[in-house]
Order: structure tokens, then sequence, then C-alpha cells
């Protein structure tokens, strides 16, 4: 806002900086850039994207979510690191949208701020351009809105919204999960995005962990992050490349696939099964990452931690338990390994849960 | 949260409220299921919503944008009012994607909140339904966001993305327009949902218009909305049905459209023209909606109003010069009946306004 705009009633003099805006504009267009895909059309007028299909679809399905990346944000703002969370945002998105068998196509994004600071936006945009190309899709529009008095100084909330393409008669699902099918498991790097609310007051209230964010990570092994902030903003992994090996294999061996996401691994499993259906997972066979050690050493239950966190387990695949050996070779050779931990049985009694845990 | 869990480190005790999630869930399934479209498929887990195309089209073009609402909720927060502004949002999001010639196939929307109130998220998302039921497109997913310490006590923050699809070759936009060509406009409901910083500070603050919320719209006539408030919380115009009036008639005899959005008249005409045209605009054809005027009696310079509201303008429709009076027509039967504005011209020096405004 230039001194000469102030008292009058200008855009600007009421906390709107549109030459920011425009500044922010710039500086993300040339990293937008390096998303495109082959199938995108421009040249057509700036109100939106337009996006044609991939080819050789017989009949393609839209596939859509939405997601945000929730209050790993304040550990963002609380370290002035804003360079990775715009991953979080397309991981928390195209993990959930990889659950059909589709293929990710495109995403959009909406940053809103209380104050548009175009360093800021950029490494944001950044981050979410980093996740676009893990993921192969186009970053394909995106709203960056300048809202004074809505955000508190220096905050900001990032949504998403991921659209994919999957075959018709090639839809990953409950639908296709059997009694006898084996349970396979996705490592994942941390918290991912989800629990930052109860893992914040475990590790960081005085009444409990009393950590801070500088802190070293406690117990941490050498290739552990350093500090328990790095810890907590460890971005989340996105399993394209594995699923992208997935999608290829012959006849669907994964036949569903559940995003270990908010509601841990109490709530998310069933998602990828049938009525009727439960499944039994071993976690002992997964590894817990440092930063989930350090949050049940703060005394958060066995209970809450499973309903909360994803317990080392950022993906699960329900897979023909006659091919698992090519689906661990696919996800090996995508260079995320994946681990046999359980099974899919058939519930003896509506009411039992649909997830057991080892 | 039970009295129970105080003090324990829950999810609960870290102030997210999965009970109050899962009945805000409950009140909006009814609503969003009146926004089934046929193309939409379900019972295949609920990670993302699958939507097949629209039979009939030979090379299907996607069409994508997102937007919020901006500062028009701090206005639904004082008043706690919350059932239209889900109305602007979806309007913001269709309105950008008619200009493409596509039709509207789903939404999904973003919410969150700093404490979830199930009966105030019912009322926004009773908007959003409302909106997507005048658009014709389906709500397939959202995401309600429960974000501890990143929003005020009652404030809450809203974006979407749209859908939609468009026939490769009847793409409209820029690259049809022709010097020559017609403008016609389709008025405007009121401010819709850009420049509410600007309109706020200019009716409400103490040193501009010292008006309140509650006061009678200044120099009102019998049709207008009664109160400031009112005037302010009016939903945004979904042009939806003038649109699919206009993509029924043969030959596509609307080259392009401009949502007149932030930028007001200024920035946003030239998003429909090629480069070298420049279109001019008779405002004084236009009835300015009364809170319009009232803005500007409070001392905002006619070149901000341009630069930053519709004045009076949703929608700028760029028209084969042959074919005006069965476009006027297509609107009339429709319900949103057009008025003719002004012409295309070519540029006679590229430094040239791209928009003269009488």
């Amino acid at each position: 806002m230039s001194a000469a705009t102030d008292g009058k009633l200008t855009y600007a003099s009421a906390g709107v900086d549109i030459e920011a805006g425009n500044e922010a504009v710039r500086r993300i267009k040339a990293l937008v850039e390096t998303t495109r895909r082959p199938e995108q059309l421009d040249g057509l007028g700036g109100f939106a994207g337009l996006m044609g299909l991939p080819s050789g679809l017989r009949e393609p399905i839209l596939v859509s979510c939405t997601d945000g990346v929730g209050t790993k944000l304040l550990v963002a703002i609380a370290l002035d690191r804003h360079d990775s969370v715009g991953i979080d945002l397309v991981a928390m998105n195209i993990n959930d949208l990889l659950c059909t068998g589709a293929q990710p196509l495109f995403l959009l994004d909406y940053i809103a701020t209380g104050r548009l600071e175009p360093g800021k936006i950029e490494q944001l945009v950044a981050g979410v351009v980093a996740g676009c190309r893990q993921s192969g899709c186009a970053l394909l529009g995106g709203e960056t809105a300048e809202l004074p008095g809505m955000y508190a100084e220096g905050h900001y909330d990032l949504a998403a919204t991921a659209v994919g393409v999957v075959e018709r008669d090639r839809i990953w699902g409950p639908q296709r999960s059997a009694a006898g099918d084996q349970v396979l498991a996705l490592p994942s790097s941390g918290l991912h995005s989800n629990g930052y609310s109860l893992a914040r007051k475990a590790l960081l209230s005085p009444d409990h962990g009393a950590l801070d964010l500088g802190d070293p990570l406690p117990n941490r092994r050498p290739e552990d992050p350093a500090s328990v902030g790095d810890a907590l903003l460890e971005p989340t992994r996105i399993y394209e490349p594995a699923f992208a090996a997935l999608r290829a294999l012959d006849g669907d061996p994964v036949h569903a696939a559940a995003h270990i996401t908010g509601g841990g691994l109490i709530e998310n499993p069933p998602r990828a099964l049938a009525e009727g259906l439960a499944m039994e997972i071993d976690l002992s066979r997964v590894e817990q990452p440092a930063i989930l050690r350090a949050i049940a050493a703060c005394g958060v239950p066995r209970e809450e931690m499973l309903r909360t966190f994803n317990c080392g387990i950022g993906m699960l695949l329900i897979v023909d338990p006659s091919r698992v050996d090519e689906v661990l070779a696919a996800c090996d050779e995508a260079g995320q390994p994946a681990i046999p931990v359980g099974h899919v049985y058939a519930q003896a009694n509506p009411n039992d849960p649909r997830v057991r845990i080892l």
C-alpha cells in the first residue's frame, strides 16, 4: 500500500494489495508451468483451466476429492518454513484419489491469508508444484485470496481439489475385496497431515512433553529428523510411484486401498472392505516413526494413538492372495516397498470390530 | 467434549470434536443427496467421488476452476446468517466455468472453522446445495475441517472447486472473439462476492458512511433489500439458466463470456477478447443496484468503483452480431434477460485501453 492511498477509499486502503497479488502471480507462473501435462489446453481465456482426457479410455470415470492440511500449518507458521506444506496438501488429496485406482490428472489449490506476502506465497506454491510433480498431475488452476480480518497476522490456510480418471471396469474399492485377501502396508514418512492438534498438545504443552520445536527429537536414530519441528514438518509421502506401477499390472491384483488419514487405523481400513468383512493388521511388522514413538511417550493412550495417527502405515493395499509377490515386486521397483501385515476375513458377527490390530 | 476426557491426552481434549463432526455429516447427507446427477457412481468406498461423463460427447474437455467467497463471509458472521454464502461460493466458481461454454458437472467444497458447530455447518451446506441445484451440478464431495487455533472464534472460510465438460470444438473464449461482435450484459444481483473489503470500509467505517448493517439501505426502492446487511448478503446470481439456453443454440452464437469478478469492469472484459481487440460498454444502459449507489455515495471514486465492483454487470456475452436477437430471446426465455451494452472493435494502437466505458 503506498502512502498516497492512505485515508482514501480505494481497494488498497481497505487492506487489499493488488500489486502484491500481481507480484505473487509472476513468481509462481514459471513454477506452475513445470507441471504441464500433454492433454492440457491453453490460450483459451483465463476464467478456468482446460484439460483433455488421456487417450485410449473406453469409459472414463472422473474421480475427485478435496482436502486441506489442517493444523500442521501452525507448525510451518511457527517455524516460518513454508516450502513443504504444499507437498502435504497435494499428498492428502492424491493419496485419497489413488485408492480408487485412478490416475491423477490435475489439481487446483486455494491459498487464503490475511496479508499477501509474495515470498511466502512463492514458497507455498513451490511445495504444491513439487507435490504435483511427484503425482504426475498438472497444477491446472488456483486462487490466492487476501482476506484482511479473517486470518490472524502471519496465518494462512490451504485447500486443494484433485481430479483423476479411471476406466469404469477397473475401479478399485470395497466392492472388490474378499475374505482371504492379503493386506500390505506402505510405510508413512511420519505423522503425514493428521492428528496435529493432539500431537502439538502432547509434545509441546508444558503439562505433557514440554518440548520446543527446536529441541532434538527424543530417542532419534541417525536417519531420523534432527528436531521435533523437523519431524513434525516431514512431508506426507505421496504414493503415486507405487500406485502407477500397480495400475500397470494386468488384471488389477490390488482390489482396494485405504489411505490412513484422519481416524487412523480404526476408521480408515473398513473403507476398503465390503460389508461383512474385517481385517487383521499385525502392527509389530511396521516400524514406528520416531515422532510417533515420542508422542506415545508423552502419555497418549494406545487406543487414542490408533484412532488419531497413521501409526507408521500411510496406505493399506488389499491384494489378491495369489499375486502378493507380484505386488511386492512392483512396489519395490517403484522405490516404495510394501510390507505384508495381515489379511481379510469374514466377520463372525456383524457387531464385531472391522479391524483387529495385533 | 465430555468432562471425562478433560485433561487427558485425547483428540477431543486437543480441541477436535469428532462427535460434532459426525453429527454435521449426518445433517448434510440428505441435503447433498438432492444434487445427484445420473452419471454419478457410488457404493465404491468413501475416499473420493466418482462421476461418469454425459453421453454423446465426441472429444470431451474437462474445465475446472477454484474460488472462495472472500470477506463477504465477515458480513454473514456479523449477522449470524449462514444460509446464503454457500450460494455465493458455488456462483463464484460456476460463473467462471460457464465462460468456457462448459456445462457444470460437479463441485466439491471446503469448510474450515476453529470450532465445529453442526447447525452452522448445516446452514452453510444448505447454501452450497441450493447453489449446486441452480447450477445443475452435483455436490460430489467436500471437507469440513475443525482447525483449533487457526480461525478466530465464530470465524470460518469457504472454498470450492467446480468441474465441467465441453466439446473440444465448441469451447468459447477469446480465440472466437472478433471486431464487430456485440456485447450483452447479464445484470448482477448486487455486489456478488467481490470488493467487500472496500464496500465494508466505505459503508461502515465511522470516517465514511458510518452505517450499521441493520440500517435501512439508503435511497432504496420497494424492490431493493431492506437493510444494508441484507443488501450486502444478497446472493451472487448464478447464470447457468441463461447459459444452458445459450449452449443449446446451434453454431455457438456466443463467442466468449466474461464473468465480472475481482478487478471489475477494467480487468475482466479483456479476458474475453483476442489480442488487438477492445470493447466499448455503455454503462448508462445498466441500472446500478442500490448497494452500489450507496457505496459510490460514500465517496469511492468512479475509477475505483469500475476497478473493484461489477457495477451492475454480472456477466458479459460477446456475441455474433447477426444473432443478437436469438441470444436475447434465449436469455429472456431462461428468465435472465440480457441488455445490449456495446461492441468489440480493433484497437487503433496496442497501448490503448482494452475497455472504453461510457
